[in-house]
């Protein structure tokens, strides 16, 4: 809790979802130190070892460096988000989308970093994600939601099973 | 059910599903009368207006074909399912993929045209495409059943809302 909060009044943490311009555009400054921001990229030129390190943090498994390039490169948005103080740069949040450019999109692999959670800063990487795909014209955007993360989904406007749609994972018989 | 089951007994049809080759290879052959065939293709050269007419056929709402063809080119992989008898070709089926071309394929617009369908060639559509899928080493096939057809979809080897994981669609609130 402690570190953004302490920052931010409520009113600042909110007007973060208003704030989201266009790339590169501080989306939480820090009034009293202009040398800390956030900010929010669809550049691709993450480093790897950098976002494996951000999902090590949440306890995900690991996965092979050369497949994760490979669907970074083939994801048709890639949304980072980066601490920035002074002139290091550190990334605290990702979150990708697969779409066929026209109708669908599907967001995977949505992640803040532990020490930036319940700061709205989830809400607001979502809510970046899902205003790119808007306008990209995508109409029917979809994901699918451990448990846990449903409800965080549901305040984002994701409806679970809408009209009896049932995600579906196939295994081998 | 009169058109192919008068020609194959069901051991005819169950073979379906073992003689799924490559592409252009016939999955059905009737050998009473060998020229007409059953085949799949992964070509994407499709023509929209067949394929509008296959959509119409199952009552499903039409859509932009500038973006039905957008949508083709930017899938990972399209399927599409021929009858030939003689030099005529006639498209009966129809599925696509979207994915990150590493972890993920996400697999929609699954069709049958209504002659054809309840004689395992749904099944034989479906398994086609999960070995496209599994042969470019996609691990999490996913998809989103509507409810009259969670069924079908659970005989090929799909699991809704694995341990807990459910699919969700956004709407704008
Ligand atoms: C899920 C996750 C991205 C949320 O990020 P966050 O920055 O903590 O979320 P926010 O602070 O923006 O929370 C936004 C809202 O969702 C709620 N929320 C956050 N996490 C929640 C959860 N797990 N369950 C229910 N609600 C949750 C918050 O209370 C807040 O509600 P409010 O708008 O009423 O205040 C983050 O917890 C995370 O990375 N978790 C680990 C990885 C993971 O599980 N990803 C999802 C895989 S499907
Ligand atoms: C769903 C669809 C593709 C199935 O094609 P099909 O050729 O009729 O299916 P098959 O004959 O291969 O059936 C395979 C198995 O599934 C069963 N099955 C077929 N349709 C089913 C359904 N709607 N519900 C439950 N089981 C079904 C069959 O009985 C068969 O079972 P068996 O293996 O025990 O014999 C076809 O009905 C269709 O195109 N429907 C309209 C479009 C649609 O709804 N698509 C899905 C959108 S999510």
């Amino acid at each position: 809790m402690g570190f953004w909060k302490s920052f931010f009044g409520s009113a600042e943490t909110a007007s973060i979802q208003t704030r989201l311009e266009a790339d590169g555009v501080p989306v939480v400054s820090d009034r009293a130190d202009t040398s800390t921001r956030i900010f929010f990229s669809t550049e691709r030129d993450i480093d790897l070892y950098e976002l494996e390190e951000l999902c090590d943090a949440v306890g995900w498994s690991r996965r092979p460096m050369r497949k994760v390039r490979k669907a970074i490169q083939h994801s048709f948005l890639v949304v980072s988000m980066w601490q920035q103080r002074g002139v290091t740069r550190r990334l605290i949040g990702f979150a990708r989308a697969t779409s066929d450019h026209a109708f669908n999109a599907t967001i995977w692999d949505v992640v803040v970093h532990p020490e930036f959670q319940t700061k709205g800063l989830g809400k607001a990487l979502m809510r970046y994600t899902i205003k790119k795909l808007r306008n990209e014209d995508i109409s029917n955007i979809t994901l699918f939601a451990d448990p846990h993360v449903v409800n965080f989904y549901r305040r984002m406007g994701f409806m679970p099973d809408p009209e009896g749609i049932k995600g579906m994972f196939w295994y081998p018989d």
